[in-house]
């Protein structure tokens, strides 16, 4: 039996015989919502870290690397973006990142109001105050169902899900992409977090293959976050208009000028398409 | 008390409150040599995996990152090395990228012959054969005075050490830079592992003020390895001659044309130098 002195660790696993652990100094939050089980704890090194079921979603001290990368690549692909559309990122740091460019308006679809409030309360950092500008608007909706009904006209779309099992199984669909390709206009971007590529690579696989029939450009790119197993981590944009891989640098210094990073840089911004070559065939898999 | 039947699982530490964990599924070598407990694992994710007292120092799996930002970058940064010199890297994977270039000659110095003759046995696919090469030449003996007796030139040096501390603090001086400087001509290059951006900010500096009397450039570039704990990881380069992150992208082609590589593309060099904001004030600490 634990004694009462002995502090906990959490797992997440990777491999079956790898893993991170974080010691939890804290609980400062443990819930079983209608979809899964939304935790907060505090932990020395990673600062408040968000968990769904057994998964580490996001820190404090690491989130912006995911984040970044998830709107600023889709964002500077679009010539000039008016209308932004975000499904699940249910902790609010995509909707920061993407209320950062001149944007007239951004709907949020998260299905699960848990994540919003225990991040809201417990790691407001990450939202930092996106709800209240208004530009936004928040929907605690099925991004699924709001797709298909479609009636609005978006320029870009990120999708910030969970791994794909439950009720984020359709996000990883053609039927989703195509839907989502009618709410794009001729210019329009989707980005969507694809899984890691050293143990999800039939996942890219299957996420580039759904995008395929939809988009003129489909590209994977790379970030490395420290808080995921196997660390390396894909990103893959579909693309009406321009090659998310080709856009000018000098236009990429300009849109990201008065916006400050922590991670995206345009200068960095093509060499994310280049994947090393241990996971080209993980990232061209399509 | 542990039962049999329950396996033994392996802590590599990071910050205090978070680590990676490794399952043992098979300890094929425990030993204490003369310097550190050399230890070589099997693990079903990683493969076989060499550990130094309690830190993982490569696996068969993902050894080529760390090896190939290590040689490619100091090597394709002198116009024409002849002759090379490697400061530890018992493991063998540093000298087996070195030998792919069209070198002359290539002396290694480690200071350890239990790391050497572990990872031969067990971890073959790292060293490879490069021992047998009639360019290479093996000495079992202390890199710091070997490089303080001086009397031989190298064009390109790197250094392949553990953490500063025991028998690898020297390899950090001003006085070894210094020394290592004198061995190298007016195109001479050295580059040195550095340490986590995240957690060794300290040494980074270090590196960069100790480098910086005897060097015309000094430039941190970053790489990221799964099985280091905070992945991200420095690397620092001096240079006599030309700057590392200015080298001719043709000439990278060109030069790696006929050495295939599994992490190290020409295409990313002048990348792996720009930091991301998080990380500029630990990279360009000195």
């Amino acid at each position: 039996m634990r004694s009462p002195q002995e502090p906990e660790w959490i797992t997440d696993q990777g491999g079956e015989a790898f893993a991170h652990i974080y010691r939890v100094d804290a609980v400062l939050h443990d819930e079983r919502s209608a979809f899964q089980r939304v935790r907060v704890i505090e932990n020395l090194d990673f600062g408040r870290m968000l968990i769904l079921d057994d998964a580490v979603q996001t820190t404090e001290r690491d989130e912006f690397i995911y984040h970044e990368l998830l709107a600023h690549v889709p964002l500077c692909t679009h010539p000039a973006p008016r209308r932004v559309l975000i499904i699940g990122g249910g902790d609010g740091g995509l909707l920061r990142e993407t209320l950062r460019h001149p944007i007239e308006h951004a709907t949020m679809v998260e299905i699960d109001r848990a994540v919003i409030d225990a991040t809201l309360r417990w790691i407001p950092s990450i939202p930092a105050n996106c709800y209240a500008d208004p530009r936004a608007r928040l929907l605690v909706d099925d991004g699924i169902r709001f797709v298909r009904e479609g009636g609005e006209h978006f320029d870009v779309a990120m999708v910030d899900s969970t791994d794909p099992k439950g009720p984020s199984l359709g996000l990883f669909s053609s039927e989703f992409y195509g839907q989502m390709a009618a709410l794009l206009g001729a210019s329009g971007v989707l980005a969507v977090q694809s899984g890691s590529p050293l143990y999800q690579q039939d996942l890219i696989a299957m996420v580039q293959q759904h995008m395929a029939p939809h988009f003129r450009w489909v590209r994977t790119y790379l970030g490395a976050v420290p808080t995921y197993p196997g660390v390396f981590w894909t990103f893959t944009v579909g693309s009406q208009g321009r090659d998310p891989a080709g856009v000018n640098p000098e236009e990429l210094v300009e849109r990201m000028r008065h916006i400050p990073t922590r991670y995206y840089l345009p200068a960095a911004h093509h060499g994310l398409f280049v994947s090393p070559p241990f996971l080209q065939s993980a990232m061209s898999a399509g």
